[in-house]
């Protein structure tokens, strides 16, 4: 086990350990422990393929962490986990074939259809951040050009108004990032909210690449429920959603979209909290 | 019934008394008739919602050919079973999560998950020639710009030769024009055969669209197996896929795609032929 595994078994064990103390749950009342990570993950045989931000590669985490705390584990790629969360918990029950995407640094999306989420032939499907839409378009993390996330994520709509700023733009957000303050949603939110043409012109940018997307992955799979969430979205539906919706129907193919609903995650952070219930049920065949 | 759908009935009749006739075949030995039908279909219950070329619209064709000739029938949108067809009876018969992708006069997609045809939320999956690829790009028939097949169909490519052709540019099928024959695919094929440089510029710059409609398709979904057909394809396989795959490769996420094979339809225009097979299999819940 490499230093980074280590540590990453150490703490899940101490969270879990410190929770059954804190809640006085008793062990036997546990059925499973569940996680959600980031990354490229097999939930059958508990192996992370690839998960560069915990610094883990080919590491089965169910094996390992069962022997450390004695229950059983359960892991997902989070963010399947939050679409599964708002598929049975949320507003998407309703819905049979379903496409989650959450925008915040990056871009992450998970797919369920016929009622089940669907993990692609190498549980790699729903890379949605990383369809290409401008191939002459700003370098990706994943080395190709002009990917979703860097046109439409948090990350790329600060990147676009940092460019203007230092080319003079107005905003109000010069005083902040003179002082070195990072840019959150929330800041995101609040220069909305005042107005800020420069903001509003780079998150209705980012809107319109988002609703193109969205149409071309809706006139393939033919959903019927959109669910938009992440930081940026949260922060920001009230303004998001109705020029995301406008640029939906621009870009979508009629027949393959009309009965489609897009709404945001009404669960909040805690979304892929209620996927983890999900998954329980699904590889359990319990029902909580 | 309107002049047309009446029309239509009329001649599928005639063509099943036909056949009857000339094979000799016992009524009571025909499990069912499969037809094929480029529209929007309910497979179900048989109602065609709208087939522009045939000229129906919100037409049961299931009850109404049923009455006239005494036998069962099933009917389903013709990519879908080209695709059913690859899937059951050609080389795709290993793949598990299948994109189908037919390129002609238009580009048309078939979806199969988990072995069974996906047919989205309203029957309207696989729409993949309605994607947009390039937003400020030519008007597509269904009034939007940039579809996938504006840009990279056998349509489109003619487009683009004829219109350099009236610009001077030279060619082999300068003579061709002059004598206003058709450019089919065949005519293309012997153009490129004859290392025309104007015509190979053009299947090139669809064959570079093509790999990235694809490796877009395959980053959300994370197929195992894309099968490509159509005439254009049947005609100058040897040429496009090597471009295509290659650009395939330059656009898709490493993680959806590592697995993945794309290859030509194996079974020509008889693949649709052969989703009837499957089709029948589906719903009569036989194994012919």
């Amino acid at each position: 086990m490499s230093g980074n595994s280590k540590g990453y078994i150490d703490s899940i064990e101490r969270i879990v350990v410190d929770l059954i103390e804190k809640t006085g749950l008793k062990r036997k009342n546990i059925k499973t422990i569940c996680i959600g990570i980031p990354g490229a993950l097999n939930p059958h045989t508990g192996v992370v393929s690839l998960a560069p931000n915990l610094g883990l590669r080919n590491f089965n985490i169910k094996e390992k962490l069962r022997k450390r705390i004695a229950l059983n584990v359960l892991i997902e790629n989070d963010v399947n986990l939050g679409a599964l969360g708002a598929y049975k918990f949320g507003e998407a029950k309703k819905s049979k074939n379903m496409l989650a995407v959450f925008i915040g640094t990056g871009i992450g999306g998970g797919i369920i259809i016929d009622g089940k989420i669907y993990r692609g032939s190498n549980y790699s499907a729903g890379e949605i951040g990383h369809v290409i839409v401008d191939k002459n378009g700003p370098v990706c993390g994943c080395g190709k050009n002009g990917c979703f996330e860097t046109l439409a994520s948090r990350a790329a709509i600060v990147k676009n108004i940092l460019s203007d700023l230092k080319n003079k733009k107005k905003s109000v957000l010069n005083k902040l990032v003179l002082n070195n303050k990072q840019i959150k949603s929330r800041i995101l939110a609040a220069a909305v909210q005042s107005k800020d043409s420069l903001v509003i012109k780079h998150i209705s940018n980012a809107c319109d690449t988002i609703g193109l997307v969205l149409a071309n992955a809706t006139n393939v799979m033919n959903f019927d429920m959109i669910v938009l969430g992440g930081g940026l979205i949260e922060a920001l539906d009230y303004f998001m959603l109705p020029v995301i919706k406008e640029s939906f129907k621009m870009y979508a193919f009629k027949d393959a979209s009309k009965k489609i609903k897009i709404i945001a995650n009404d669960l909040g952070d805690d979304v892929a909290l209620y996927g983890g219930i999900a998954l329980a049920e699904e590889f359990l065949k319990i029902q909580i």
